[in-house]
């Protein structure tokens, strides 16, 4: 029989949990709503003492301590979910659980679920973003998550108004950054409509689309990845791939030669499961990394 | 005796020759003003045929073509310096001084200088901005170079146009891009005077301090570098790093708990030696690399 290896997506509206196996098959999956951890981790725990998983990853929101020199590595740090805040969540998992524990972010898991199995597979660098109820990007270089003193917080990047938009932006802490311009709930507040309900027409998609260029071209620019990805709900909607592709390479305007734009810039090859298989390979990894 | 190693700052106005032993210790220094190759490379031939160096070490004006799969590997490309477009300096180098040279951008060898024996020693990750003629940055995550489809071109990332800031810019690509805005150029056009005669008052400061500060943050988020070294001749402005440390924190608001900020934003540590030190040190591992 093939070994099985967990995945925890945890995310700020759920926890996405499945067992894979060895070759990143998704053998079983559940979804439980994020409570307090005194409701969701006892969930947690119930459905992985079913299978006999090697290893779990988690890819959870943040932000969180990946720093294994630091008292509080495995936790969940400084977040606006107080019931979170300092919450050790790799410890509880390992404590209960018995088995090694991954940790990273949501955003680098689904990236390493696309880099692995998905739209980057054989490359050796590419950035996944997630542009839904909040925005965040995880990145790899040279096969290696981008991580310096912490992890990256992409999302909150500084960007110019777009023309006509008199929304004064959804993020507490910043005047002028992407996630409080182009988040799902900015879409919301803008139009009083959720982003599915607006027709291809509305004013506001010349918004969102302005913004995630200027996402991508600061991207190019720090990163040069051999592939950006743009994942998350707000993506769903199927005219803004290309309105982002047209305005950022227009903003580029030739400076930089960047690889062919529709190879470089692209959806999810793995559709929703960017989060859990990218949790699985490096759960899968943990375990390789632990026998050695 | 101990080995000799050469190095080149080839940049936009000066190409500084070098050659240090293996100490990274700096022995014989030679500036020459960039002119045509026609005219500067003989120059650079004729100083280092002087020296039994082992390999070099170059520091390359850019765009450059990094990429050792491409048939213009070594070259420099797109420059509007239209005498060096398309010229493949690395090859002319090789076949006339008959030693391997490592290539890499002017920014990255600096980077890599702080990184090996400056500011940055001892850490894994660090990014080294100039501030001059140009903007540019060269970032190393996990103790290699942060390089994709090609080098960074992280100094024409976008901006917020700073209040009372009339002036358009001075990027002939972009319209509100770092270094249209703070290269010592955009200093001149702003006031008519250079830099280092204007007054700690003027408010053209409060002008590059706000671009300067949208960098560090940016750079903040898109790399958590352990570290943030900011070189170039505008930075000798005395006062500037402190109006810049004030206005990233504003601007970053406690989002992300950044090292502390007198040790995570400053100078250089080599001084003017960034470069052609991280251009030995380059020399000397290519040398190595070589031979094993």
């Amino acid at each position: 029989m093939k070994e099985l290896y967990g995945s925890i997506e945890a995310g700020g509206t759920k926890f996405v949990l499945a067992v894979g196996n060895e070759d990143l098959e998704i053998i079983e999956r559940h979804s439980i709503p994020t409570q307090s951890p005194t409701d969701t981790m006892p969930a947690v725990i119930d459905f992985f003492k079913k299978f006999p998983v090697q290893s779990i990853g988690l890819g959870c929101f943040g932000p969180i301590d990946l720093n294994k020199n630091s008292s509080t590595y495995g936790y969940i740090t400084n977040t606006p979910k107080l019931d979170w805040h300092m919450y050790n969540i790799v410890g509880v998992l390992e404590k209960e659980l018995a088995v090694p524990v991954a940790f990273t972010t949501d955003v680098n898991a689904a990236c390493y679920g696309e880099f692995v199995a998905g739209a980057a597979q054989n490359l050796d660098s590419c950035v996944y973003y997630t542009i839904g109820t909040g925005v965040g990007a995880g990145a790899i270089n040279k096969g290696t998550f981008i991580e310096g003193f912490s992890h990256p917080e992409i999302g909150h990047m500084t960007v110019n108004k777009a023309k006509g938009d008199f929304y004064e932006g959804n993020c507490p802490f910043h005047e002028s950054c992407l996630e409080g311009f182009c988040a799902g709930p900015s879409i919301e507040k803008r139009t009083g409509k959720k982003g599915e309900e607006l027709k291809e027409e509305n004013p506001v998609w010349e918004m969102i689309s302005f913004y995630l260029a200027q996402a991508i071209y600061n991207t190019t620019l720090f990163l040069s990845p051999k592939k950006i990805i743009l994942g998350g709900g707000v993506m769903r909607q199927a005219h803004l791939l290309d309105q982002v592709k047209d305005k950022f390479q227009k903003m580029m305007n030739h400076y930089v030669e960047y690889p062919n734009i529709d190879e470089y810039l692209v959806l999810p090859s793995l559709g929703e499961n960017s989060g859990t298989i990218g949790s699985l390979a490096l759960a899968k990894e943990e375990k390789i990394r632990i026998h050695k």
